[in-house]
């Protein structure tokens, strides 16, 4: 059995989105057991609505709060503590679960992941990995979003942690890793970059050197490597841009009937184009170097969405991604050092 | 007279789109003069070609060399010294020329201009301001590449130059300022931010506070500063993820007869909708805080980019964009201190 804790109050639209779709995973993996992390008294309906209510693979814990998507991080370790993320990061830590599932506050579910389960022997901070369109495929970019501030030494294990996934997610070996930068030569990039470039080029890594933000989505690389304030920025301001384009799209299709003639002809077209950017088809994006699998989904997730969130999670635990991070750290020396560490775990 | 230097030896297919462009700017321009600044042997073919070599309102100005696209930036101050555009920067240091317009390298461009021809009064770094394509309108960006770090006073200080640049393009006043980051409350961001919000909350500004890479996009402000690290990585990953749509769309609308029957009627659509990104209308943009004007165009420009960039430049030097940055960077009380400035100057 494969056991992942759902926090069912994470969510633009949970408790209901969440537990449908937990039910779709409940029944597509008969592997799995899942945990449901939540207020019983708001659950509960959902339970008997999608008739899980008494399954047996089904266990309950109840949360009395919920981290609210505007509350500040810290709110999961020092105002809510018995906030269902909270709670999901507890199960987790005692090893009563392999995994987490949350489509919640995503700064709440770092905090809580890395305070109370802590991050991978040797890994200074976890970063979240998250997959994105490029012309001829995907690629994954990480960190993108749980470190706003880093130092080269983080982003030296973002490519080891990257790779990882990269071996999972393509299943392929030695993946091309490349830092974003302002251009490709070794000379450009900020200070930040600068010294990651060192570092990374003499470690056993395909390392191809800085790749720009035009030339990332030409699949020049399967891991694209930046802290977690350029990773955000870049990755909503993708989102930002597609929902112009669609928007766009369909002021120029309508105006005038020749024009939606063709777009109705072309309808399927459209559907396919969407389909390129769906985020919902891998429905959540792994927080790696935590000691555990911790998967943080779009507020806005679909029950598809989570149904694949929770599949993916238990896919980590299969493939067994944190020991071959562990070695991978060991094997290349890349380890934050003590003094590193310690400054970390102040931090949080 | 304006008078305006145009680099004719930069750009990916300069001189000869440099030289056709800057042929029609010439005659729907009447008050410009233009200082042809490139390899006399390289540029007289064109000059010829296009009928202006005689033209009374066509200077030349004789340049050896080329700083390349893979050279380092600093060739523009050290290694070739006779440059195109380090020849431009003379002539705009010594009010020979009231503008530039490069299409060449950005960094040198930066470079020479920040070292030759110094920043205004009180600025301790200029800024790249580039027009990005919102949702109902356009936006403006900066740093959109000048400083990869940054400073939280070079932050404050882009929100001053680029609210001048807003007054003028969008023809308003109190134009809505954001600082781009990682999420909407005072807490999110990175040090660099967090530090700039506090200062940007206290002065004398039209500042609405922390917008994301999404919300940018919905016009949300119309000027958004961040670091150039940042602002180019964004900048760049939407010109790469617009390439891939347009790429996706080709294949979708390719896939039978239907759809391509679809496509055809529709035809004028995409056309329109490429308009909403099209960055040939403005040509170019802005280095501001340079004491003169600057216009950097993209490496790719074609002849119409050319042309719309020496007009944009013109019309900077009859808005009197500098004295309004003076004015209100010395209202605002925003000023570099004297050690940050010479700190700067050093580092050039």
């Amino acid at each position: 059995m494969i056991r992942i804790a759902v926090d069912a109050m994470g969510g633009d639209y949970a408790p209901a989105v969440v537990i449908e779709g937990l039910t779709a995973a409940l029944y597509d993996f008969p592997e799995y057991e899942l945990t449901i992390v939540g207020h019983q008294g708001k659950i509960s309906l959902y339970l008997e609505k999608f008739g899980i209510a008494d399954h047996p693979r089904i266990k309950l814990v109840h949360a009395e709060e919920t981290v609210e998507m505007h509350e500040p991080a810290t709110m999961a370790l020092r105002g809510k503590r018995n906030s269902s993320i909270t709670m999901c990061a507890k199960l987790l830590r005692d090893k009563k679960v392999d995994a987490v599932f949350s489509a919640g506050h995503t700064g709440a579910a770092v905090a809580a992941s890395t305070v109370l389960v802590r991050t991978l022997e040797g890994i200074q901070r976890p970063g979240i990995a998250t997959i994105m369109p490029g012309m001829y495929g995907k690629y994954i970019l990480m960190d993108s979003g749980a470190n706003p501030d880093c130092e080269p030494i983080n982003l030296v294990q973002f490519a080891l942690m990257g790779e990882a996934y990269a071996e999972f997610f393509f299943d392929m070996k030695e993946p091309r890793i490349g830092l974003l930068s302002v251009g490709e030569e070794d000379s450009k990039g900020n200070e930040l970059t600068k010294e990651a470039f060192k570092m990374l080029s003499s470690m056993p890594i395909n390392f191809v050197g800085n790749v720009e933000g035009n030339t990332i989505f030409e699949n020049i690389t399967e891991v694209v490597i930046c802290d977690g304030f350029v990773g955000n920025i870049l990755l909503k301001g993708c989102e930002g841009l597609a929902k112009s384009v669609m928007y766009w799209m369909k002021g120029v299709m309508t105006k005038n009937p020749v024009r939606m003639t063709g777009a109705m002809l072309a309808r399927n077209a459209f559907k396919d184009l969407k389909s390129f950017a769906d985020a919902e088809d891998i429905g959540g994006a792994p927080l790696l170097g935590i000691n555990g699998i911790v998967i943080i989904a779009h507020g806005s997730s679909s029950p598809r969405a989570v149904r694949n969130g929770i599949k993916v999670a238990g896919e980590f635990v299969k493939f067994g991604i944190n020991d071959k991070i562990i070695n991978r750290v060991k094997e290349t020396g890349a380890l934050a050092s003590p003094s590193e560490l310690d400054t970390a775990e102040k931090k949080n």
